[in-house]
Formats: C-alpha cells, structure tokens, sequence
C-alpha cells in the first residue's frame, strides 16, 4: 500500500455566505464538511484510482472523531491515524456566492508532546513495514520539531521505500537535505528554499540540495519537473479556470499513482496535470470527475525542457 | 429553579487574525470556544448570580457534544438538553486583531424532525414542573414551527408561570399574541415588530399586541421600560465602549434575577444595566466582572419616562 503521512490533519469546513463583508454578521447558507490536510486529500484521490492508501498522523478531540467518521466513509482508505490530547484542528473555507472568491481561515493545530511523537515516529515505523511508497505532506503541528520530516525521511529510506515530500519552509530545507526521491514544491516553496525565482535554476538549485527530482507546480503554467532521467515540462490542453483547492494535492497523487505503477516519468507527469485539471474544473472543491481526467489523459503535453539552468 | 429555553443552541468559535481581508488565507493565532446561543448564555449569567438554573432545547453531533462537556463545567448550570438527530450549529467571530471589529458566520442549524419537536415539548412540560420561571430565548431552528414560542407560552403559562421571551421577528410577532409577561427587543426588533422607530411609541404598541411588559434596549442609550407599574428610561454612568457581545443576554439574565428576588421594576432596571455594562467592559466576550457589576449598581440612573405616547 501507498501511505500518506500528515501530521496536521484537519476538519475542513466551507461555508457559502451571499457577499463576505468584514466586521458584519452573516447567515451561512451551506455547511460541507470533510477530513482535510494535504496527504488526507492525496489518499482519497489514490483510493478514487483503485490504489490501495493508507493514511497516518494525529488526530484528537470532537473534531478529529468527525474526521475519523468521515474517513471510514471513503471506501479504500484505511485510516492508522495516532491519537492525541489535543484536538485536531479545523479549517474554515469562506466562499462569497456573489464573486466565487474564497477567504481561508486556519486554525494553528494542536500541539503534540514529546511523548506523542514518540508514538507517532513507532507506528509510522510499523506501518512501513507494508508499504510501498511514502507521501509526507503538510505543515506541522505545533511541537512537532522542525526537522521532523529529514528524521521520517531517513526512517522510509532504511526500509528501502522511495518517499515524496510536499511541504514548505524550514521543514522542506530540512527535508530536502535528508535527500528525499521527490519534492513538489509550488513557485513560491521552490524561490523560497533556492532564493531563485527563475524554475529552471531553481529546480536544479533543489536537486543540488538533495531532492532526486524536483517537481514545480507552476498554477496555470503546468508542471516543470527536474528529474535523473531528463527535464520536462508539461501543461493542461487549454488554461483552465475554477477552483484551484486540491489540484495540489492531486498532482501528488497522479505521481504517485504512475510511480507504484512503473510509469516512466512523462507518464508521470501527464497523470499528474489530468488529475490536477480534473480537479479545478470539478464543481465540487477538491474532487475530481473521472470522465474529465480520462479525456484529458490524452491531451497533456509533455515537452522536453532544454534550456540550461 | 430558572428555565431558559435555547431551540437553537450553539457551538461558539472565536478566532483572533492579524487582519481579516476578504479572498486571502489567514493564519488563526488563537481559539476559543464556548457553549452559546442566548439561553445558555442568559444561563451562565444567572449561575454565576446565585440563581439555580437549568438549560433546554437541542444538542446533536459531535459539536453538541462538545457544547455539553462544555457546560458540565460551568458550575450551577443543570442540562436538559434533548438530543437530536443533527448536529448543533457553530458561530464563527472573527475578531481582527488590527482594527477589534468582529466578523460573525453563523450556521443555520440542523433541522429538527416533528418527531424530535415533539419530544422537545414533553421534556418542556416536565421541567416546568420544578420551574419558578421560564425564559424562551434565541431564533428558531428550522424545522420547528413559527408558532413554537406562542405554544411553548401558553404551556408556561397554565403551570402558572411568568414568562420572558427574546426572540425576533415572526417568532416574536407570534410569540407576543401568546401573552409573555416581559419582551425585550432591540431597536431593531421592536421596530420590525410595531413598525414604529419611535421607541415610546412603539413599546406602547408592543404591550397592546399582548406582551405584559416591554423592556427595549436601545444600545448605548440603555433601556427603556413599559409595564403595568410605569414606565422607565435606564442608564449607565457614562457612555460605555467595548465588546457588545453577550450585553442583551445579561440584561435578559438582570430582569429575571431581581424578578426572582422580588424587586421592584426599577431595580430590576438597574440590575439588568449594571450586567450588560459590565459585560461589555469585559475583557472576554459575553463574561462580566463581578466587582465592576456591583460598584455599577450604584451608578444607574432610572428615570421616570413621563412623555406619552
């Protein structure tokens, strides 16, 4: 199985409001809930494609119960989440009906004591024991140290299992150093630890860190991938316009998805921006409709990127 | 003991950000969360007075869970909450930490079954059987009819007991026909009610749709009364600023106190001014300061209101 590790699960909550205004009252028209943080979301979208997921981290409190109900609700995710006393966090998603704008609201997550991250680093080990491949996604909670992904990082790759790492800041400097098979970062993450706002430099730079292959998610401008074997860009058949939330999340599953099936890299990425793309156009925030990603497997571009860095 | 009635109870969230702007992402630094909706604030108030009280009305879901071990902790505060099949309702202030101004998102709350509404109205008649007095208080559920306060009135009253209703709109229009012994609107509301924005004229019109008495809280301008005794203008020492929240509910939890205790209408004025006041001077939303209260209690004024209507 695929596992998915995140350490900052999350209770996502969207709330509709006719027009967001600051400092009024408002009526909420709709409430949708779902269990979030990025490697929830990269796990659903993996079991969605037949894969079998599991899913690791914290979980605690009322909050984290819903999260653990709405989970066992998603056929083909298993959930190995860890208990803790604190309670996990929620994330507000504020969406104003008369522009379709979004205002996010993140709670910080609850802090986890020492000797709960004990018990998380025992069964992350135990779990490693079937897995196939690792996904660490996310920020980290309060009192989870910094460099908490290099250490999970060393642990995978002393059972011999290829990691992907999606995170941003000094957990992906440190991450990144503990040389992990793949990053993901957006353009942001990527000019923040290379300090270079040019990709194609700074998708090299992030190789010379660490990473085995960088992966840039570039927003319209599709993926820019680094990689052993060559450098590729790949786009969407047309710029496509929605809901960005999730298209993230799916570009990690896609590349995970093409990786345990043996894909080569361009395969890789068209899997990547089919999901990504199926994702932005669904009508539904981070879910994707599986007629529009099979056509769009056919219509991604994949072209070599020659130009040096 | 005093019953307060709240339909629609609530999980209350408050999140302080740097600075609310709408179709960013905010990092929330601090939450908090209480057990809400007016009756069970009105509740908190009255225990923390002395007065021995018992919540109902609805609790479901893992946020009526929370909103329940929340209230076990509040001592002199009995719940009788009934269950129901939905889950409880969250409030959402977010309190901008730039400006102090708070952006309210209030869910709509599950809808109640007929059945469910049913159950309510038996666990209803049977705490009215140990009550002293009844305080219906909030907005309506959906699901439960427009009537219900005008029924849940009627019932109060053939156990001959007095009555305080806080409601708005279609609820109160309903509720007032049914005869409560005390209203209190605010401006608004009584506006809306009478369709007079000349409060004299309009709490007038108030007592002849039925309510036995009218106390109008009318903001900084404190509160004007019209009873069967008199009729009463009260107000603060001096103009106070601060955080309205939870002001009308202790001014709710003022009227009953001094009621129960067999005071006077002036002083039961005065006590409803002194709570409010001191519950806007308070640092945490809807508590009060116990000894800015009772030095308040000195400094009301009440005044004859002469001029006619």
């Amino acid at each position: 199985m695929i596992l998915t590790v995140t350490l900052n699960t999350a209770l996502d909550i969207t709330y509709r409001v006719r027009s967001l205004r600051p400092h009024a009252s408002h009526r909420v028209s709709e409430v949708t809930e779902r269990p979030g943080g990025k490697g929830v979301n990269v796990a659903r979208v993996l079991a969605a494609l037949g894969h079998e997921v599991t899913v690791t981290g914290f979980t605690g409190g009322a909050t984290g119960r819903v999260v653990q109900e709405k989970l066992a609700a998603v056929p083909g995710v298993v959930d190995a989440l860890v208990p803790l006393s604190g309670a996990t966090r929620r994330t507000v998603a504020v969406v104003d009906e008369r522009t379709g704008d979004t205002t996010q609201l993140n709670e910080p997550g609850p802090t986890v004591t020492p000797t709960e991250w004990s018990a998380f680093q025992e069964a992350y080990e135990s779990l490693l024991a079937s897995a196939s491949m690792v996904a660490l996604c996310g920020s980290l909670p309060p009192g989870v140290p910094v460099g908490a992904y290099a250490g999970l990082i060393r642990t995978a790759r002393s059972f011999g299992l290829p990691v992907l790492l999606d995170t941003s800041g000094e957990p992906l400097r440190r991450g990144v150093a503990a040389r992990p098979d793949i990053i993901k970062p957006n353009a942001d993450e990527l000019a923040e630890l290379t300090g270079s706002h040019d990709p194609l430099r700074a998708t090299q730079d992030a190789r010379r860190r660490g990473a085995g292959a960088v992966v840039a998610s570039l927003g319209p401008e599709g993926l820019l991938a680094a990689t052993r074997e060559g450098r590729w860009r790949a786009t969407p058949p047309t710029p496509t316009r929605g809901n960005p939330t999730g298209a993230g999340d799916a570009v990690v599953a896609g590349l995970l998805s093409a990786w345990t099936d043996h894909l080569p890299w361009p395969a890789r990425l068209t899997r990547a921006i089919a999901l990504s793309t199926a994702t932005v156009l669904a009508p539904v925030a981070g879910e994707f409709d599986r007629g529009v990603y099979e056509e769009l497997l056919g219509l991604v571009t994949v072209a070599n990127e020659t130009s040096a860095a």
